[in-house]
């Protein structure tokens, strides 16, 4: 890594102005950290900033990336911090009718009795990481899409060269939009275990209830383990296996933690569009999110109906409907706070700035005007077709059997390509995950919720305007011979859910290995529809290629005009790799006349109790909350057991289970959400409102002593009980 | 008044020990204000504490009664400041299709635009006040009934007396539960005139939603104007009157208010429960409350469909709704505060502080004893009757239409007896009311809701365990000859709404003037059912009779030991008369990590409004605001616009409208509602989190000075306009 990470540091160094203030919004490279040394040990970092670019040494080295969540290192024996949530499918997984472990929670009080996380459980333990942008970028084609697929070709090709010898996963990241590539090379590890869990009266307190709010009560943590071959190298799951040992590991704080601090989030952050042009964010505003809360709550209330009175249907459906609330009230939420904060004006205030900054350097004006200028007339013939395209992505969404026919029918003609020049989903490499991904599909399919939700989108497929038909929908329509809009769309339906083996395992498992022929030949009512509309999505793929291909030439260029602008201190933008955010714990005023301070306490549960789910906190933890039995956990400021707070930092998907470190790089508590008031912030940052929702350690170590008696977990944390 | 006075003051003041701290709960009689005066003065106070006993004087003279909301003079041409919501009926009187006043407000630019209020508007000016304990508890009956009855013809016969004259309204109100008695002389204004009301998007900003919260920003004002004729005497309303002057106006302020200031409230809070019992408290907890809110839950649910997909009716019931959701909110809010401040809890201790305070005193302790037995006896009698009295109640706040015909019989069966032994809304005095009283009910009739509100509770009477029933109800739904409770119910529904007149203006004015037997004559449908509901409703009057004579006997013991318990400082529950709170500006906590400050600003309007009702003020107004045109009314600290503020005074229902006045009895504001955290204020305040909530006087000056050039209104109240 060494060589080449100073490299990139270098390159950085030239371009930042160290006058330059920085705002907490940042999601910085850890190796940009050392570059905002300075202003971080003004604020009362206690580690040496140049620490942070070393990314496998302490304390990045200790942070790792679960997939969809963050987590990091917390013992000598490769136990594991994360959130609640991201263990929740694990406590899922391993419940049964006689111990219900997602209320319950789960203790393993030794390492035998540690049950295996999920089967596709994975940890991923950056181990090197190289600048590859040169190579990334030499030569490229004059054509925007063979641009595209030029760079998707090398991608996979250094890809492939970094997993060879086995045991890793690489990926090829990019950064800047385009301007920069970094190869990442990480130790996948197979075997990851659940250790502990609190009851989901702690774990999911507050529940949707709470969800995206602040003051918080949830004490959304809990803990797995790595395992690995005796050799010390991944292994499939196995009882040989041996408990995994990082080189490092975070020591979880009991230190006293008061508004002021500062604290540090590192963690894996998925996508953020702060990078966005006004356009962009426009669009967005008008259509974009305003669709996606329309479609998700029409969704939404079909599957709602079709549970009412069912409770089997209801639990089918059950993670379906989880992720369209959730998604629901964020996209919500980032409307409000788009029309709160501003957005859009701030982001035309921006590329005024832009425009006033490179004014004086007459080459950059003119590749940067070339550049807006190319981005509006590709966002603008995208915008001509967003009702379509929206819909035809919904006819999948709505439903998971279409979804999966297409899966089928596309492998089968995937496979017929080279690897390299094959759509991502469908490479050999990652030929188990799409298996995994089909069986967790198949689990969500109600065959009546299937049906109702295609209906809702084929209707609108109906409604869409003449220039912006999907034909073979309207073929599909038209071959029913019935007449009127509703006619046809259910009788398309009675053909489509007739003969359809979709869903079948045994059947769908076998159709995994077909040919393209031999899946027609099965004359499966679902294939064959997902065939007949596959056609036109190829063509909606090939526009996307060429405009990807564009956009990773005109986006280096604005962002270079950002950097500019911003005295050569730019982050990237969000990419589901190594991240830090640094900011301090602070409170916020959401609205006239009230403040939010930036600590909750167990008072604060006690007053949201009910005894109901979703406020139902264990008797143990009500009972000692309310005889102050804190041990030596308190908060001396507070007087109180701290539950959980906010910093000023900013994160998004992916991040949840960041480690919190404080000054001393201690970890001092995971991050677990944003708040309802900063959810605009994966576009914009308002300093005044935009917060992350941590958990306290000193909670999970109270909650872990006091109320679950998981001192086996506490002594491995180094920490002596007291209860 | 004056030597009667001084009795009274006399009296209190061998019972006041000045060192016991005052919190600020106090509903306090201004006569006991002087013996508060030192720790007053401390607080800030500018004025002679002694100036609040003279209920004629400054500045207590300009407080007045507008029967069920408070208000005060504000000019020496009798202008009348209130509350928006207490000139809301005189907007709707007045408005036309051409002009919406409640929608637009109303300026009356000279006196001659004034309109007239409504026409059964009054303000009640204090002219004397007399203690007559004496003469009402001389030599009483040995019976409770009789003692019943004796209190009330004495107090009728000292009203009488009083009233005699002419242009005055009496009444001899009951202090500390019948330990003392006052009569009150006030001068009735009976031409009461609409001069000034903002529009709907400043008086009733936030409406429903914002009711019973903080953070506020209602201006819950308007102006009227008392005339009286040319002799200086009440008189009806006509153009020859003149506008009242009365000896005593408060100036208003522009003076900063800041958190810690000093305020007091001045008005009339109409039923507080401060004073009850732990079993009462117990009782209200376990089923008056929860009863309340699930019956009217029931109804409003009833009335909401009715009015579901039909305007008409909806407009209809609308003001039915608005009761039965203010009170619904209002009771869940005690209810939530019953638990949260823990008010039996309190209680009890309370009771154990006083057994505590007079353990020395062995006829102290002895008193008490029998008092609290006997008071238990009582409770218990009544709670075995409960769910029977209270379906009994429902029936006619259910069905208007019963309730009419209940009047009308009622009418005719108390018109036969002496004046003096009338039950309190028959007798000759309140002849009027009684008719203005019906007019207004009759306007809210809609027979199919009437109906459906009646059958809801027709069947809780069908469910009421066996030695609870309602036998005229019982043998009604028998002489149906149906089958089945819901058969019999609507048979008998059939049968009631079949051949009745209630609701006919022009009938009801002729019954109202008849005797019972020219009433049973009529075979009126309805009339008759509220005939054979009469005998049990007359047999449960006499029992409360009977009670109420028992409760002033023991109730003033039980308050006796009370006051000992507090030092002697004791203030009588609210009982519609005039009082005087003091307290501070002062923000709270509603909850863990939550801290709502004391002030809202124009900057909180516009983050709530929407544009669309009830967040739509005037376009003035925003433009005003963003602009931030305050000219000279802003607050320094704020360094904005104040709209409203809260003090940790206390109010109940009546005291909407009271001035808030500060330090130097300027004032400073109006109370409008109290705040959810402190709605279980009637029966225990929680001083953490207990608060009034008040239009700040800067707001009311710069609307009518910025917003609606009411800029004579201003000029009338000394203000110079800066607009």
């Amino acid at each position: 890594m060494s060589s080449l990470l100073r490299t990139l540091l270098c390159g950085l160094a030239l371009t930042i102005a160290a006058t330059a203030a920085v705002a907490d919004d940042g999601l910085w490279m850890p190796q940009q950290i050392p570059q905002l040394g300075d202003e971080l040990r003004k604020r009362g970092l206690q580690l040496d900033p140049k620490q942070f670019a070393d990314l496998t040494g302490f304390p990045m080295g200790a942070v790792v990336h679960l997939g969809g969540c963050s987590a990091s290192f917390v013992s000598p024996q490769g136990l594991i911090a994360t959130n609640h949530h991201c263990v929740y499918g694990a406590l899922q997984f391993n419940a049964t009718p006689q111990n219900d472990l997602v209320k319950n929670g789960f203790l393993a009080k030794t390492m035998t009795e540690e049950v295996q996380a999920l089967p596709d459980a994975r940890v991923y333990v950056t181990t090197n990481i190289e600048d590859v942008t040169a190579q990334i970028l030499a030569k490229m084609p004059a054509s925007d899409e063979e641009r595209a697929k030029t760079i998707t070709r090398r991608r996979r090709e250094m890809i492939n060269e970094c997993e060879k010898a086995g045991g890793t996963r690489c990926l090829v990241a990019s950064y800047f939009d385009g301007a920069q590539y970094l190869r990442i090379t990480q130790m996948e590890i197979r075997d990851v275990r659940l250790v502990y869990a609190p009851p989901l009266g702690v774990g999911n307190f507050g529940d949707e209830i709470d969800n995206w709010m602040w003051p918080r009560h949830t004490g959304d943590f809990g803990f797995y383990r790595a395992y690995v071959g005796k050799d010390g190298k991944p292994a499939d799951f196995s009882r040989e296996n041996v408990p995994y040992q990082p080189k490092h590991h975070l020591k979880i704080s009991t230190r006293d933690l008061d508004p002021g601090d500062l604290v540090f989030v590192a963690g894996y952050p998925g996508v953020t569009e702060r990078h966005s042009v006004a356009l962009e964010v426009e669009h967005d505003e008008a259509y974009d999110l305003p669709t996606a809360i329309r479609y998700r709550q029409l969704l939404n209330d079909v599957l709602q109906a079709r549970g009412k009175d069912n409770r089997d249907i209801a639990l089918k459906n059950a993670s379906r409907i989880a992720s369209l609330e959730n998604y629901l009230k964020k996209y919500t939420g980032t409307l409000e706070s788009f029309r709160s904060i501003g957005v859009l004006e701030a982001k035309r205030k921006e590329e005024a700035a832009i425009r006033a900054a490179i004014a004086n350097d007459p080459k950059l004006t003119a590749e940067y005007d070339a550049a807006f200028g190319e981005l509006t007339k590709l966002l603008n013939e995208q915008s001509a077709t967003r009702e379509r395209d929206t819909v035809f992505g919904w006819l999948y969404t709505a439903s998971p059997m279409l979804s999966q026919a297409n899966t089928l029918y596309r492998l089968s003609q995937e496979k017929t390509k080279a690897d390299l020049d094959r759509a991502d989903d469908y490479t050999e490499r990652n030929r188990k995950r799409l298996a995994a991904s089909m069986t967790r599909t198949r689990r969500s399919i109600e065959p009546g919720s299937d049906r109702a939700g295609l209906r809702l989108f084929l209707l609108e497929a109906a409604k869409l305007p003449a220039n912006q038909r999907i034909k073979p929908v309207d073929d599909a329509l038209a071959a029913t011979g019935a007449t009127g809009t509703e006619a046809q769309v259910d009788a398309l339906l009675d053909k489509l859910y007739a003969s359809t083996n979709i869903g079948n395992a045994d059947i769908e498992k076998a159709m995994f290995e077909e040919t393209t022929e031999q899946l027609l030949a099965r004359k499966d009512s679902m294939l064959d529809f997902a065939a007949s509309l596959r056609k036109f999505g190829a063509e909606n793929d090939r526009r996307n290629l060429a405009r990807a291909g564009a956009l990773s030439r005109i986006r280096p260029v604005i962002l270079n005009a950002l950097r500019v602008t911003r005295g050569g201190r730019l982050y990237p933008d969000a990419n589901s790799t190594l991240r830090v955010a640094f900011g301090t714990v602070e409170g916020y005023a959401p609205r006239d006349a009230v403040r939010f301070a930036p600590q909750t306490d167990v008072r604060g549960i006690l007053e949201k109790d009910t005894g109901v789910e979703p406020f139902n906190s264990p008797k143990k933890l009500l009972e000692r909350a309310r005889a102050k039995e804190f041990g030596t956990y308190a908060d001396p400021e507070l007087g109180s057991m701290p539950v959980a707070f906010i910093s000023t930092t900013t994160v998004t998907n992916g991040s949840s289970g960041s480690a919190t470190l404080n000054a001393w790089g201690e970890l001092n508590g995971l991050a677990f959400d944003m708040n309802w008031e900063g959810v605009g912030a994966d576009y914009v940052v308002d300093p005044d409102v935009t917060r992350t929702i941590h958990v306290d350690s000193r909670y999970m170590l109270w909650v872990m002593d006091a109320v679950d008696g998981a001192h086996n977990v506490l002594r491995e944390l180094g920490m002596k009980p007291v209860f």
